[in-house]
C-alpha cells in the first residue's frame, strides 16, 4: 500500500473506498499506514444492499436486475462513494467471499472492481482462488493495482 | 466478533460501524465471519473530517471546538451512522493510533468510542498503549466489548 499512496501524492489525488465483501479490509490496510490521511480520505463500508443504496446511491433497480456482485453495481458504488464523500478516486468492491454462495449461480471467488475518476468509471472482474481470508486479502491487493494502474494511464 | 455476532443475532439487533482512526479494520474483522451480513449492515469509514461531515452529518463546528478525538464526535458519529444505514446500534471510533499526534497535546493511544442505540447515545475513554498496530487492534476489540455489555444490560 505504500506504493499506491505514494502515487497518489505524486498525482496530487484522493482516494475514497466502497467495499462489500471485504468490509472495510482496504481501507484498514491502506491506513495501517501512518500519514495515510494527505490521500485517504475513508468511504463506505457497503456490506447490505440497503447501505448500498442508502450511502452510495446506487439504484435499486440495478441491485434487482444484475445482482450486488455484478459489473454494474461495482461501477455504481464507485461512482457512489466519489459523490459522497468529493474524492478525485472512488475504488469499490463487490464479490463472493465464500464459503457459501449468494444464492445465485455466481461463484464463490467471483469479484467485480469499480474505478471512478474524473475520466469516467470502468470496472475490473476478478476471479479467485483459496478460502475466505485469501479471497478477501487478493481481492484488495487486485484493488490497490487497479488503482495504480489508472494512475499511471 | 463470533460472541458478538451472536448476541447480535440473539437481541435482533443490526449493527453499523463509523470508524476513523481503525480505517475499517472493525469492519473488516466483522466481516471475517461468514454469515455476518445477517446482523452487520456496514457502515461509513470516516478517516477525514469531511467525510465525517458529509457522511455521518457530525457538525463542523464540534469538529472546531473539540477536535476530531473527543467524546462529543464520537457520540455524533455513532448517532450519524444509526441515522445513515438505519441500523439499530451504531458504533464508533476515533482516536490516535500514532506514531505521530494530531497536532494537538492529545496522546497517542487516546480513543473515544461512542455508541447509539434506541436507548440513547454513550462513550467510553480509552489510553491504550502500543503501537499503531496494536492500539488499532486493541481499539477493535474494546468497542466490541463494549457493544455487548451494553447489549447485556
Amino acid at each position: 500500500m505504500d506504493e499506491l499512496l505514494a502515487l497518489l501524492r505524486k498525482k496530487e489525488k484522493t482516494l475514497a473506498t466502497a467495499e462489500s465483501c471485504t468490509g472495510g479490509m482496504l481501507g484498514s490496510m491502506i491506513t495501517a499506514i501512518p500519514g495515510s490521511s494527505d490521500v485517504y480520505e475513508g468511504g463506505v463500508v457497503s456490506y447490505s444492499n440497503e447501505v448500498k443504496c442508502r450511502l452510495l446511491n446506487v439504484p435499486e433497480e440495478l441491485l434487482a436486475v444484475h445482482g450486488a456482485v455484478s459489473w454494474q453495481v461495482a461501477e455504481a458504488m464507485a461512482e457512489g462513494v466519489c459523490n459522497a464523500t468529493g474524492s478525485d478516486i472512488g475504488i469499490s468492491i463487490t464479490g463472493i467471499a465464500g464459503p457459501g454462495s449468494d444464492g445465485t449461480e455466481k461463484p464463490v471467488g467471483l469479484v467485480y472492481l469499480g474505478y471512478c475518476d474524473e475520466n469516467g468509471i470502468t470496472n475490473r472482474k476478478l476471479l479467485l482462488q483459496g478460502n475466505r481470508a485469501e479471497i478477501r486479502r487478493e481481492t484488495c491487493r487486485k484493488a490497490a493495482q487497479l488503482i495504480m494502474e489508472m494512475l499511471q494511464e
